[in-house]
């Protein structure tokens, strides 16, 4: 509603939850760097991807201005929560500072994220092998959470990290995400349609990991949280059903 | 479309325009400061209003991080140009540089500022006099227009400058405001539904200057640029019903 001051609140789990969401379930987000020329801020616009331990992930051109700046310094930050409709100061909002780590080309990580940008957005096909782009890992530091009206949080770097399976019942994460579609090749619409009230449509899994789906149909992506994290990929199989359909 | 290597184009009336109806039309944006603790950007959300001379201007709590920093280092950024649906990065948007100047409480500047805003912002009233509740205009010093595929551009202050009448037919831009409405009860209305199409309603003028017209209702904001900057407000009453239908 306003700008209104705020308490901070102590961090709960509840709060943890909804940060999560807002950074893993955003598409883009407004992305802040310091201008190596100036030394004033500068915000833009980014596309975000997620990588599998829970940092956030970007594909830029080396030749924009907020790619020029996180070599010169790594210090960046992310807004995500877009607003609807109405008073676009009570739609939960996520502050995320974050440090960026660019990505060599043709690493192990590069394939993994390339791997990962595209299920989550298949349109980036079109530039994503251009030689003059890369990505950068953003590392978590801390975030502001403002969960609309008098809730405001503090989030720490650990609130965002995202624990890999303890099994290694599939070679990479794009395994289990087959294995998944296999076993179950209508789950993502209905998650979106049941859980969610989403449009039907051609829904599919983008990323599959110990805390939640992300589902995708042309310009929508759903992130879902399960209740709890699942440890192991095996478990993940079995407990499936029910973590889809309990929603907190 | 993307974050392709885009070769800067040179600067033209029609990027002008563009740049100032993504600064001058939007409700809000997000605000990028420098965190005084961290030196890491910090990146929020802030109602945007807009000041006479054509400075955004932020109401803002004591409290809230982006106050404190501003505080500390009056270096800030604003991204606006919200994207609707499809690709993100195929919407226009604008990334403005600005030095923060604070308003004194009960200043000129701080009375003109509050009737601004509560035109723009009618729900502000809620919290505006709140004392712990302060202005800053934001003074443009340099941006950068992403005016989608292939269209970047950069600006300069002075391609924000709204020049002021050069006649005082008004003691102030109130009493314009007030005189126009006089003569054209339906010229908002009429800007709004036969220009852009909008959704009809009550739709009034919440600001008038010599480069446009703010255009509300509800939740919706229009910036109306005239084709050609008028220079006094005689003319202004004068010329307006063709500056209305001429858009370029």
């Amino acid at each position: 509603m306003n700008d209104k001051p705020q308490v901070i609140r102590d961090t709960d789990d509840d709060a943890r939850r909804q940060a999560r969401i807002l950074l893993r379930g955003a598409r883009f987000a407004a992305i802040g760097v310091i201008d190596p020329e100036t030394g004033f801020p500068f915000v833009s616009r980014v596309l975000l991807g997620m990588d599998s331990d829970g940092a956030a992930v970007i594909l830029v051109s080396n030749l924009s201005a907020h790619t020029t700046a996180l070599l010169a310094d790594p210090r960046a930050s992310l807004l995500t929560g877009e607003p609807a409709k109405g008073d676009p100061l009570a739609h939960p909002r996520l502050t995320l500072q974050c440090t960026a780590e660019s990505v060599e080309r043709d690493s192990e990580t590069h394939l993994r994220l390339r791997t990962r940008f595209l299920a989550r957005h298949p349109k980036s096909q079109l530039y994503i092998d251009f030689p003059d782009f890369r990505f950068f890992r953003l590392r978590p530091e801390r975030a502001s959470l403002n969960g609309g009206f008098g809730r405001a949080y503090h989030l720490s770097s650990a609130d965002f990290l995202l624990p890999e399976f303890t099994d290694d019942l599939f070679e990479d994460s794009d395994a289990l995400l087959r294995e998944l579609g296999g076993r179950h090749p209508d789950l993502a619409t209905r998650i979106a349609t049941d859980v969610y009230q989403a449009p039907h449509g051609d829904w599919r899994i983008s990323a599959v990991d110990s805390q939640g789906l992300d589902i995708v149909f042309k310009d929508l992506l759903i992130r879902h949280e399960f209740p709890v994290s699942i440890t192991t990929a095996g478990e993940l199989l079995l407990e499936l059903p029910k973590s889809v359909y309990a929603v907190p």
